[in-house]
């Protein structure tokens, strides 16, 4: 295998079985055979585990961020883009029948008590969907989609953490229902 | 040591251990020394980690349920009460400098999708969680004092999985900020 393949394979085969094991319950070894590759050829790309879960990372977050692309989309109204978006969402945990949850929220419990780069991956992570949304709920707010008794950011944040224990919760119970919970709750009470 | 007491030294010195660091970052000589006691006890006393584990699962339940007292307190109103357990869970938070997050929490991302008997803990936890608070909401409701466009049940169930949600974040920005935020949200909008 080319070397950059081999990188690739290795990247791309650790956001499958980090997101599923979590971190800690995963080993080069792990990793290493189920890409398929030899041991000794994890260190010629990475210095560490947790270099390469700083790159499994970033490669989520571009998944992620392909589904957040709707709410840039101004064709669509406020409220619209953001239900679309956490049905992608939803959709997204579908896949994997809700036994994954989100490879942020797992890496936030797991490791943002253990590895500093690692926790300010994630709190950039955070305050970067955070400020998405909030744009989405101001722009809801100046035409009275959204509710304007809490500000944009204040709602946005509370969005994205709600979000964040719902999908904890639906690992938890591998069950959608706390995401459909969420997305009423969201649409029906706290935008409104 | 006597035995009794060498049993319950591995389990309150895991508690800490596993709060902090995490399940799968703790190995049983790291809980047998910090314990101090020999590593061939551990097994007197434990068929495995996971038994462990689910021990310590226990013991934290019966702490939150201390400070969850205050939802029986029928001297106070529902929305005190209410407030008041969230306050003291708030100060739980704190006390670990807001680095530790939710047991629960962190064993449900780190370990739902790997030990069954630990997801059926967590599913039995949580589930008496949202009953006790549904109760407590179902009475608010009644008074007049707690939203009734939405049934208790699914208030409680949304107030406890946003909870879990403000703790994740909480961990990943070592700051009580997703705490407050959460409190004011459930006080001024969800439950109003």
């Amino acid at each position: 295998m080319a070397k950059a393949n081999v990188k690739e394979q290795i990247v791309s085969t650790s956001l499958d079985l980090l997101h599923s094991k979590g971190f800690n319950a995963t080993s080069v070894q792990d990793i290493t055979d189920a890409a398929g590759v030899r041991k000794g050829s994890f260190y010629n790309h990475f210095t560490s585990k947790e270099a390469l879960g700083l790159e499994v990372v970033q490669r989520y977050l571009a998944a992620v961020g392909e589904l957040a692309a709707v709410l840039h989309d101004g064709t669509l109204a406020p409220r619209a883009r953001l239900q679309q978006y956490f049905e992608r969402m939803i959709a997204g945990n579908a896949a994997n029948d809700f036994h994954c949850g989100c490879l942020l929220g797992n890496f936030s419990t797991e490791l943002s008590n253990q590895i500093p780069a690692m926790r300010s991956a994630i709190q950039q992570a955070f305050a970067g969907s955070a400020a998405v949304m909030a744009a989405v709920i101001a722009e809801g707010q100046r035409d009275g989609s959204i509710r304007s008794s809490v500000p944009a950011a204040e709602l946005a944040a509370f969005v994205n953490d709600a979000w964040q224990g719902a999908v904890l919760r639906t690992k938890a119970e591998q069950s959608r229902e706390p995401l459909d919970r969420f997305a009423r709750m969201m649409l029906d009470i706290i935008l409104s």
